[in-house]
């Protein structure tokens, strides 16, 4: 740990020690951690917003081979540090080694995956349409078009995966992609697991002999470099993943900006699960111990856990809610990742209570400094359509079960569900196709829709869609997991009539001295 | 034009006569054109909203070859109404009866383009991940993703494009395409033929059997309908063409909802030309004929009108100058859309006047009512480097000339330069590849950059983009021309472990009975 220095990375240059400090904190213990980190100045940001621009001139027109060149050197610069980086990110998130090893795994195949998605460049979607000079009324001309990189972007990292959603993320792995210059804002909760990931970034870019801005660093405990760079007139778009107050309020800068610029913030969900009375009848203790592990994994830190389980009222439900009540109550507490979180969990379970929510099962207390405690939940489903803030996501560790009375209640509670990443629907065979008008209502909540399975494993992969309407997401068009998250960080050209030698590669004529207009 | 009612469409039922009327104008006579219009209420703004929501859920899932036939009904309506339309279209708007009988013919091959869009199918990006059971450490989950219509879509009719910008327009037939159902709010300039148009869709909605929300279109001559449509909850996207205070409303209307949702403005642009010193010294007077032609074309009143013209000071550009200065005083003048936008033209001569604008020369005086007057203006690069307003579309039969004084102030004028719907570029032979960075530069300034030819014509094929960064367009990242026009009413949403029966068409095994599960 003894490299750590608590200094952004502007560019190659680390920033200067600026008048503000914070330090991370070990959420198992309360003990602050080594070093102290320097908040980012204003000049700061415009220096790397600056550089992220000039940056961009360059690798914006990369080849898609020096591109994939680069994210596998990330990759490699991450793997080479992985000791430091799972040690420092433990004492930070207090996350358990076993999770942070396959996370950072997740993390450098993340970066292969869209090193081959820039060395392929399917992605940009070349269209060209060649010439027809004698096409009446009027000659067509020749047009070609592709995706090109928007420019600088600016990402945020997650508190709840200070690896794979933060600085070497799926933001940041995408939008390097694309060919735009990334500039984090690291949270936080992990600066030195993040300054450690900058690191690998940094020396990556010099490996490359990429231009210096194509990366930097921002540390920051507050909103002022947040601000300051989404308001950046160099910025052209946004990545975030984290709460929704958070995600709105980069709305709302993005928005009051002269110009616009695009905000992608998944901003997480409630995830509902309905458990059809064939699946219940059928499976219900097996429901219910992959409820249990689903909600509980990770103390329940996932944007995708299922927060809210809709089953009929009645003795077959009761029977599942008891054993799963037995294994809540069979529960070990575990560390959260910061006392903020833990506290608004614990504010989030009072709001349940409030709202008139009965508390069906609590696992065993903990005894650590943000130690989050297993809860389960029930209310009927006449109260959720008079109270929608029952519906209101709570991060951590519990769920709320619904007791519906009927199949009409069961379609009006989920009419009334804000967008959703994930939907999951547990049927017995035949019973999802029965309910066909159900699964068609689910498919217009969420991104996602699952079956007989649980929410919370997200793969990485072409098919994937981590995304969602509203307030799930910023834009419900995107997705932030998998390949096609690539789009995101891109805009149309066209070049009408263009000689050849000006052409970017992939929409030029293979032939050297060909030319479009003859 | 007996048949024309002056009142809404909602769904297949017409709005009732409210207390408000207005009627549209010949721009060419100033008189007044029956029947008077009947501004649509806020109850049947929420009707039709209720309509189209409800019909998504049948027309959403309307299979390709469904949604052609509709589209291509469309067409073949029009088509059938082609001499009222004309006809009505040429009182409206002021516009030639060949400009007009192009329009059509524009509009309906339109329709048919995203005929064949839907019928294929390639659009909605179907992705297919099989599972693997034996995948380690966990096992591979099948997952199967798409594109899906995003819900009613509120477009908003362009005056300049009566037709093929309007109620069955570009907007119109990307959103239907999709699957989207579409409330149209009609341009107050051209009630009629909007109402004509209007006839025609409600007409294929029927013939195709589709649920009667599928399309509806309101009139109103004020901003209460727009609002309205904009912040009702059951819009999900807006589609626009127009003025850029006209789009930036819109866009902040839909900003501050409760679920912000997408705005497509297109806002249009100045269009920058450059002439390089090669291909003036080469063809100086073509590019005055050239130039003069595009300028003009349909009294300026295209988005895509080049509205400043960047030429290196010194005798060959004066030679230019003048040659066009010639060509702009034998201009008759052309009756504009409407008093309105005339009055607008006029207002910002004036501006360019106020801002140091020198007047070249200018054309023949109108005596119409609406009467547009075509005029050139110069200015020096360091002039537009000081007062950027000379840089605002002046939207009309104009153009202005920006002398240059060397390379350097060339590419300071280009890099202040906001987004822009297309950037051109006259060169003689070697000389854009011996301006590499000035191309490259273009090529982040605009949606198009053409080379050697005029911005005005906007093919309609799968490689147009029309569209830039803003304040172009809202949302850089689009295209309203072109097959690409489709995706920005769409969204992801992927099925994991679904049973068969349960997927879309595109998505399901082709096996009766096969499951995905298995």
């Amino acid at each position: 740990m003894s490299d750590l220095r608590g200094l952004s990375f502007i560019g190659s240059s680390r920033g200067a020690a600026g008048a503000r400090t914070f330090r991370a904190e070990n959420p198992a213990t309360g003990e602050p951690l080594e070093p102290a980190y320097h908040a980012a100045t204003a000049d700061e940001v415009d220096r790397a917003g600056e550089l992220a621009s000039a940056a961009s001139e360059a690798f914006g027109i990369a080849s898609g081979q020096a591109r994939g060149a680069f994210l596998r050197a990330i990759a490699e610069e991450l793997e080479r540090r992985a000791p430091e980086i799972l040690t420092r990110a433990g004492a930070e998130s207090g996350l358990p080694a076993g999770r942070l090893q396959g996370e950072l795994g997740r993390t450098a195949s993340q970066l292969r995956l869209f090193a081959g998605v820039a060395e392929d460049g399917t992605w940009a979607d070349v269209r060209i349409e060649r010439a027809d000079p004698n096409r009446k009324p009027a000659p067509k001309p020749d047009l070609r078009s592709m995706r090109i990189p928007l420019g600088p972007v600016a990402v945020f990292g997650a508190s709840n995966f200070p690896l794979a959603f933060s600085v070497a993320g799926g933001d940041t792995a995408s939008a390097l992609a694309a060919g735009n210059p990334v500039l984090v804002k690291a949270h936080p909760a992990h600066p030195g697991t993040s300054e450690l990931a900058g690191e690998a970034i940094v020396e990556a870019v010099e490996r490359c002999g990429l231009p210096e801005g194509t990366f930097s660093l921002l540390f920051d405990d507050g909103f002022a470099v947040a601000e300051r760079l989404v308001q950046h007139s160099l910025v052209r778009a946004v990545g975030f993943t984290g709460s929704r107050s958070g995600g709105e309020a980069l709305m709302r800068l993005a928005a009051v900006r002269r110009d616009p610029i695009p905000v992608y913030a998944e901003m997480g969900s409630v995830n509902p699960v309905i458990l059809l009375p064939g699946a219940l009848e059928q499976r219900g203790a097996a429901l219910a111990e992959g409820l249990h592990a689903s909600f509980t994994l990770g103390v329940g830190q996932y944007c995708t856990n299922p927060g809210l389980v809709l089953l009929e009222a009645g003795a077959v439900g009761d029977a599942f809610a008891s054993a799963l009540a037995d294994r809540t109550e069979a529960t070990p507490a575990g560390t959260m990742l910061t006392p903020r979180i833990w506290r608004a969990y614990e504010g989030g379970l009072e709001r349940l209570q409030s709202l008139g929510a009965t508390r069906l099962a609590r696992g065993a207390p903990g005894d650590g400094n943000a130690s989050g405690q297993t809860s389960l939940w029930q209310v009927d489903g006449a109260a959720v359509l008079q109270s929608p803030a029952l519906l209101d996501e709570v991060f951590g560790p519990c769920t709320l079960l619904v007791r519906y009375a009927d199949a009409r209640e069961l379609e009006a509670i989920v009419r009334s569900l804000e967008g959703q990443l994930t939907a999951t629907i547990h049927a017995a065979p035949g019973e999802a196709a029965a309910n066909g008008p159900l699964v068609r209502l689910l498919a217009t909540k969420a991104g996602r829709v699952v079956f007989d399975q649980f929410p919370t494993g997200v793969e990485v992969n072409p098919a994937m869609v981590h995304g969602g309407p509203f307030p799930a997401t910023s834009d419900g068009r995107s997705t932030s997991v998998g390949t096609r998250a690539i789009d995101r960080f891109s805009r149309l050209v066209a070049y009408q009539n263009a000689p050849n030698e000006v052409l970017p590669a992939e929409l030029s004529n293979a032939e050297p001295g060909s030319d479009p207009r003859d």
